[in-house]
């Protein structure tokens, strides 16, 4: 198998597009990915499109409707948060396969108002199947609260991560927000579950990102090594049963199989990655995923937050984005905007909030019911 | 790229489960299919799920659930009628990637009352997604009439398709239907949409249907080959702007670029195929798709159902399984339920309904919206 190559991707900034269709915001970013690396959509050979709110619509082909109908192989997928993850995987599979040279994967969500957002909300879907056990936000207290027992983690390094996202997402013209929250006002903040208040809960968005995947043929072929973002691993995971923990197993162990299995694809371990795109759905996820991603061992997570080794400038900068809490969170496009963020840095162009030197980044998303996807990226 | 295989497959008998739920259904016919070359979950390292109706429902995963959660990837697809097939397809293709030497592939489906079923009702589809530019009955109908403009088939010829098909399908114990319609009964049925009667539209049951993929290396080291189908072609197209034609474009064009495909994929032509599983969403699609997929030359399908070249005994046999119109058309799952019965005659395990001597098969479906999926499969 030879190696497969980011060469193009970008993302719209993300924000809340009520007049546009989901076609019509999906196909702004795959445009934005084609003008990236030169190309147009004749030179795809397949389209793989992640969505949750039309999972049944055929909004990849919808999305060539608007940018050109070539007769290409469209694969829709779905896979509740790790949707856009699934997507960007299973194009990588076909390069890896040698099926094609260039693929274009996409990733788009409008979502519905409230805190859970409209994605599968009339399609028969399970509590089990997006909701878990209760609502979301009750979910990811509980798992919050968990590990407080344990290590005794505190309400203020809960809350110290909303901040810490909040003020990257300020350097992030593509965030839906550029507004610092100091730790009084994130605590401060309409209590959603405790310990989330609501700037301590994703934001509910909607948005597009798309990336453009080749062979290492076909990029050098191109000229576009130069900018290429290699694919070191991807990696996707169910529940494990037999690792079953009773909080939150679907996020945790599932999260623990997938960074295992990430480090072993790639022949790294977590001291070689120089920043993450975490799923930080809420505050007290990206607490437990520090410990599930390796990047601490367990317990110290708390600590992690408290000394800045996790903020832009520290040992392992996690979402630089603005992550989920402020860049936004529109289901179908997360797993893709991760990785536009990652590439972003290893080309050195992320700005005003560059990770300096970054070579190596790792991508997380997590969806309950379950699915886990982590990618982890190198300069080319 | 080595090849692929089919180990194993299987499919419920088609039929009503207002009672189960769809992982329920799904997972009956997974553990058939693993039951058919002797494995278990435990040896499947992805699995692939096609569903339509609860397509953001992480089907896949549930199904997990019910035979045995081991933390594998699990991709969720919908292609409108083309879902199953596009599940086998990324599968396939994942092997062939060399990222698998096992995966499992199932396709699922329970519909909802009435001509048009459940799938997709609420999860806001766009009428293109799934009905066209009108229902599907009076689309598939303007397709056939234009068919009789210009080559002056009868009403009677496209009858006669649901009397062969309904005939085929009374040998085949997992059909729906085990009975006989004379070519009076089929005409003088309720009118639909002129001239598709009811018993020319597709019969509109609950089912699933699973297969089991594995590289070379691994079938002939679990001792599978004998029983094995090898994939020699899988194509996925969607609608083809360039090569628009007024009525039904997305059905009639995108399976002929599909059809090219696939013949070159394969190294073969029209001619070496011994049987077709086609998609006879009603009457009128079959006679398109004779000649779309090469089969006979533009405006010969009518001679086709005349001469009885396309029934069982004949030259190229069609729909011996009983097809959509008989056997029945659990969206998500057709797609594979095509795949087990080509490979069943393969195998020589057709019992009644054997095409004698089959080598070489292909299947065939199509998803308005647009998706057309065509697999050729060779006895191993």
């Amino acid at each position: 198998m030879s190696d497969a190559y980011v060469v193009g991707v970008d993302m719209i900034k993300f924000g809340r597009f009520p007049d546009r269709t989901v076609p019509q915001i999906g196909a702004q970013a795959a445009l934005m990915a084609l003008d990236d690396c030169g190309l147009t959509i004749k030179d795809m050979e397949a389209l793989y499109c992640g969505n949750l709110g039309q999972a049944a619509g055929m909004v990849g082909q919808r999305i060539l409707q608007e940018i050109g109908q070539t007769g290409i192989p469209v694969i829709n997928v779905s896979n509740a948060c790790a949707t856009g993850a699934t997507a960007f995987r299973e194009g990588w599979a076909a390069v890896k396969a040698g099926l094609y040279d260039l693929v274009l994967c996409v990733g788009v969500e409008q979502m519905g108002k409230g805190l859970l957002g409209g994605a599968g909300g009339g399609s028969g879907i399970s509590r089990e199947g997006l909701l878990g056990s209760g609502t979301m936000p009750s979910v990811f207290a509980e798992a919050g609260l968990e590990h407080s027992r344990k290590y005794g983690t505190t309400f203020a390094q809960f809350a110290k991560v909303s901040v810490k996202n909040h003020h990257h997402s300020t350097l992030n013209p593509k965030a839906m927000y550029q507004i610092e929250t100091p730790l009084e006002v994130v605590m401060n903040a309409e209590m959603i579950s405790y310990p989330n208040t609501k700037l301590m809960c994703s934001v509910n968005v909607d948005g597009s990102a798309a990336a453009i995947i080749a062979s290492e043929k076909k990029a050098r072929e191109l000229g576009l090594m130069k900018r290429a973002v290699k694919v070191r691993a991807s990696v996707l995971t169910s529940d494990p049963w037999q690792e079953r923990d009773l909080v939150m197993p679907d996020v945790n162990s599932c999260t623990r199989l997938a960074a295992k299995k990430a480090y072993e694809m790639a022949g790294l371990g977590a001291d070689d990655i120089d920043l993450v795109e975490l799923h930080d759905c809420f505050a007290t996820a990206e607490i437990l995923h520090y410990e599930n991603l390796g990047l601490c061992g367990p317990g110290e997570a708390g600590r992690m937050i408290d000394t800045g080794e996790v903020a832009l400038g520290g040992r392992i900068p996690v979402n630089v984005s603005g992550g989920l809490l402020s860049k936004g969170h529109p289901l179908g496009a997360t797993g893709i905007a991760n990785i536009y963020e990652v590439a972003t840095h290893l080309r050195g162009e992320g700005g005003k909030r560059q990770v300096e030197g970054a070579r190596i980044g790792m991508t997380h998303v997590i969806g309950l019911g379950s699915a886990c996807g982590i990618h982890i990226l190198e300069k080319a």
